[in-house]
């Protein structure tokens, strides 16, 4: 592959996530043999995506809807307004919003805050989540739901610091999403802290 | 291998756990090479270790101990008498043990209950462990350990059905391991029903 | 996601050889959250790549040329116009050129004929191979060089029948590449074919 | 598992091939649960395997029958005396023979020498091979069938060297097992070796 335009495509794809150079190569030559029209309207698809798409200024969700500054959890009446949901990204929110248990507003964190990092300001959306807090109105519990590894553990501690003092201030309760036994967890192959979280949270 | 002698013993490795018919004749012919005397070691070892070896007349755990009727944890009396944790297999009772955070009785089922079982009585020590929670004095509280896959959903349910005249009678409680996020989980990746229980045990 | 844009763009993406559902709705949110600069130079570079790369009219190959007709090995005089590799796609073209020592021609056919198909012919480039076969001077041997599975057997057989008339009356040899074992070939584990041609090829 | 007994039947299974400590672990549970009279059966099968085996003097097979010398291959009249193939194991030697394609006589090495090895001779039946090549009236070529990984490829330098005078003397050819393509080879994955080997061997 000598062309610069097709090694710079393959670069650019090698970004995406889960691709590695190989597989970014494929792509390259995939799309080498489509119709020019083809890769017009692709190229035409990828320009228009933010287009009618808004992040809500309050949630930070990427919702439809173009030029829109609140998505439609924030702004529908029937939305739970004592609960907000910390989740990292718009993947975590989907699936919660998929699983129908959970009827309140959202934050999208919008990444974690690595365990080494000393810049976690910068890392992640927390200015924009104390505004949050102050801003809603009736707000009694935040629910901290972050993936159960070691940077999502790190986050959730950081988090809990940082918004003591507000939390304290205005009365709101912090709360994790429960930890134990998840679908398809065998006791036999379990680590200690999972087993310890399940016997501790028997019910 | 067209000897009868090698075939039969393939036999018997390709039913041990995780087995398959290749991998069973590798270990013959592993065999096949070995010295004699380590055949015989090996040999002497697998009809030795039920000798040495006590099935625990109250909790069904295998236990090191020659002629003795009770493991360690039922006759130790810093054991808690107040809780009983069924589990599924020894494994399981040693990943639990190893976790260090129980310090109650243990039942060792011998096996799930499967779905579409019709003879559940037959598969599990159901009467054994009826009979367990009458003589333990004092037990105030059931603790079912099992994994969390459909059999091991299906035996929960199950038993909480078959031992709920006798704990209601004898004032015991039943609980079930914490569900919620494991080490590990995503979010993004996790099934609704994880989610659920990960939203309804927050804490 | 429920923005028709959104979706749209995921339809894309699951189109790539290699992504699923998943992932394409993954690459999606990448691409959201970037810069709208970024979204830009990506969408031109993916228009652009045909821009600076022309298939050569000889051999099929894609390669970096604006308004050029032929490839630099189809127009290179050091390149050996006795050979004739027919290839299935450009990125075994460039495995083959890669290990640097076949020095001939190519010819990239564009696919495998499926056992199944019964229109080969719009499958395949084989009017072009046969046209390709007659101009190129000196031609001596053909070499199909294809993949060793179900389809890449059948598209040799298949080339060897159409191509038969051809090459006997031009004089020219039609080989396959070899067969036997390759890096990795545990004799243990291969099946039947791979060790009839390993025995039937020694030397 | 603190029984003795059964830490040391795990590690006689953790010993077997492809079976780490976890798996050699739920091999003794597994054993444990059963019959006293399966144990004895199993010790039984794997004592006796050797006693109606034997390993044939000429090429080191094992066999079915016992205190016979010769394995059916060996004094079989119809086996090619011609040829000699090398193979490193009995599976292998079960694999060839499995094909069908492949008529005489065999040379079990009892092993690879490894690239780092200093003591080639300890390892493999060099000598034996030596003696075997001797004894066999009407040899013409050895075959070296090993496979195609760096120890294979060592082992195969490595007895080109150590036999060459002995073969120079009787006049016999060694060749090894053709290389090239095997079954599921992709032409865009392979490496350069494999596709020298296929181009230098096609035909």
């Amino acid at each position: 592959m000598h062309s610069d335009a097709l090694l710079r495509l393959a670069e650019y794809f090698a970004e995406f996530p889960g691709i590695g150079e190989r597989q970014s190569k494929r792509f390259v030559y995939f799309l080498l043999s489509k119709h020019p029209e083809y890769l017009r309207d692709l190229a035409h698809s990828i320009m228009d995506i933010q287009k009618n798409i808004s992040r809500c200024e309050l949630c930070y969700h990427f919702f439809s809807g173009r030029g829109e500054k609140l998505c439609e959890t924030c702004t529908n009446p029937a939305t739970d307004t004592t609960l907000l949901m910390v989740v990292e990204k718009d993947a975590d929110y989907e699936a919660m919003k998929k699983s129908g248990m959970y009827l309140g507003r959202y934050f999208v964190l919008g990444g974690l805050v690595p365990i080494t990092s000393k810049e976690a300001h910068s890392r992640v959306r927390i200015d924009e989540l104390v505004r949050a807090l102050k801003q809603q109105a009736g707000l009694k519990e935040i629910i901290l739901a972050l993936s159960l590894n070691p940077h999502g553990e790190h986050t959730d501690t950081y988090l809990r610091e940082v918004l003591s003092s507000t939390t304290r201030e205005l009365g709101i309760t912090i709360t994790s999403l429960g930890r134990g036994l998840s679908t398809g967890t065998e006791l036999e192959y379990s680590d200690t802290s999972t087993l310890k979280n399940a016997f501790k949270n028997r019910q």
